[in-house]
């Protein structure tokens, strides 16, 4: 139970623990970024860079069943560094999924091939939220802090280590529905029906995402995300009254914490203010915004994560740089941006054009923002 | 091939004839509201309004496949009236499907049960453009502009219909992609590819909905609808650059005809500056974008439809109540507002909250626009 497994692979990153690593890791693009300060070139990571479009992820996959490989830190280690070895990526992300923390409300998940992620036991009924099991414990994601320690230790001084949570809302869909993917029509019905016992279960979410990310905080995690995939599905009247309030929560435990917070959500346009009034030194975009026009609604003091078209990494070399380049310079060079897809690298996307997205962003931005030293 | 079918169920409107029902019609809530006069309370139709949360409609799909359905103008006339014997809708729309219109370019449509619409020979090539049999027939649609003479027939002096086409990007989604859901992703990235080639294809799209939008009104229909149902993937750079000439050019068949033309897309809360450069009277909201905000950004020129999210209509009535309300206050009683979902009627929907919610629009709202003589 030792990061020998990673170490074997061939990383070369000296071990230099987390101390000096953290030193260093703060001079980084990603965290200048984040602070809105000047960069030598934008900083660039894409969610779900470590995933099925490697070989050498599908490799392990072969052998690993997914929540094996969440739950296995040396596996889970391996997978966060695959794509830090191929790309000179800005940050790693931990490999973890953000279900099984549910696990310690005593909800039980399970993973089926192809049909997706599954909670046995969902929530239907308001008398329900009483009994939740609200443990102290965290027995849902130990495994994660302890892939944290062994990525850390692996990274070195280099790139900084990204840790993230499901926001309230996302977890409250998939306990409730019991199922993924859809309109979360079960879910957002018992948010209507029963407003009180959906605070009340938003409470206990909102109070188990800020002692998780706290938790992520304390085992290295240098930069935090807080992925809100679904609220999207929301009318921004919905999203100020029944989740606003446990964002902020979730968001607030880790807030003088030093690391920098990501708050992203996809299909977001309509709810940028309340995300940002929500929390969070970085609104993560998806592409269906314009990335000028989020900057002119949220003002010049946050940074925007995104906000690139994931079907563009599909594209031929000349129509993903022409768009690439339609970020940037939508980005202005100014302080306080860095580059993302505006959702996950999708499985069937070359690492070839993830190659090539990664080294153009560097080298069209170098000198674009002033120089590190503003 | 008579309208015996649909009389015989118990349709009570005097066959008047179109030219008399169109006086009447004329002064609806429906057409007075579309060119933002008062009205004596705020109109209300919904999207998918004829459909499978109908017992009557389940029962008539029992006996008859979709395309069946949608080919057969009594039936197609028959499901269209279906809602309008329960509920004091507002308007009726047609029963019909967005892709048949593409059998009249050579394309080959099926519908699975439960899988959706399949077209058995998607482009795929930009060379294929050149060779698609641009008809100037109407084999794609000739059942549907019979059931909308038949409709109309029906109608009498009551409930203004509504046609609709899908707009050309959607189409070409399908075209391209073969089949519906997802990211369509293959259709998206042939657009990124091979810019020329789509532009061609989606002038090809542009002038087959203009056609068949100005057969339409030539058949009867008093509104039109364009359903952009996917523009909500595109980023707003891509969507000005490769969607809007083509909507604006089908859009412009039918500007000078007198009707009044809504275009909806879901998921177009980046969009909505883009969507009203292309055209419409009214622009139809999901129910992700604030109904106020919608007017801050487009102005007091353009009537708005929308935007209860469909989900409400599961809700239980204090709930569907409160939410309702919400909207029709955030539309403040200014003239200009058509009441709708944000997208259509969820199959699971009790046809009990439908009443519900076409009462309360009424009987809430009246009053509030001061009448309809201002």
């Amino acid at each position: 139970m030792t990061a020998d497994i990673v170490a074997a692979d061939g990383i070369a990153q000296p071990d230099t623990g987390p101390a000096v690593a953290g030193a260093e890791a703060a001079q980084s693009r990603l965290l200048r970024a984040c602070r809105r300060e000047p960069v030598d070139a934008t900083p660039i990571w894409l969610m779900r860079q470590a995933g099925r479009y490697l070989p050498e992820y599908r490799a392990l996959r072969e052998r690993h069943a997914f929540l094996e490989m969440v739950k296995t830190p040396e596996l889970a280690c391996e997978v966060t560094l695959q794509p830090l070895r191929r790309f000179e990526l800005d940050a790693a992300i931990i490999f973890a999924d953000i279900l099984p923390p549910l696990e310690s409300l005593g909800f039980e998940l399970e993973f089926h091939e192809g049909s997706g992620p599954l909670i046995l036991n969902p929530l239907r009924r308001a008398a329900d939220v009483a009994a939740l099991s609200a443990s102290e414990g965290d027995e849902g994601w130990s495994f994660t802090l302890q892939a944290i320690r062994l990525a850390r230790r692996e990274l070195g001084g280099g790139a900084p280590l990204i840790g993230f949570s499901g926001a309230p809302f996302t977890l409250a869909c998939y306990a409730i529905q019991g199922s993924g993917g859809g309109d979360f029509a079960v879910a957002r019905r018992f948010m209507m029906n029963e407003p009180r016992a959906w605070h009340a279960f938003m409470d206990v979410l909102a109070r188990l995402v800020g002692r998780y990310l706290a938790a992520q905080v304390a085992a290295g995690a240098q930069v935090l995300q807080l992925f809100d995939s679904w609220a999207g599905l929301l009318s921004p009247a919905d999203y100020r009254e029944f989740v606003l309030p446990h964002s902020r929560a979730a968001l607030a435990a880790v807030e003088g914490s030093g690391v920098p917070l990501i708050h992203f959500a996809t299909g977001s346009a309509g709810l940028l203010e309340l995300m940002y009034e929500a929390g969070g030194d970085v609104i993560g975009l998806d592409w269906r915004v314009d990335l000028e026009a989020a900057r002119r609604r949220l003002g010049e003091g946050v940074c925007l994560q995104g906000n690139l078209d994931p079907v563009t990494l599909l594209a031929e070399p000349k129509a993903l740089e022409a768009r690439a380049v339609a970020v940037l310079k939508s980005a202005a060079g100014r302080p306080g941006h860095i580059f993302n897809l505006g959702h996950g690298v999708l499985p069937q996307t070359s690492p070839d054009n993830v190659r090539r997205l990664v080294d153009l962003v560097h080298e069209w931005s170098v000198g674009s923002q002033g120089g590190a030293d503003g």
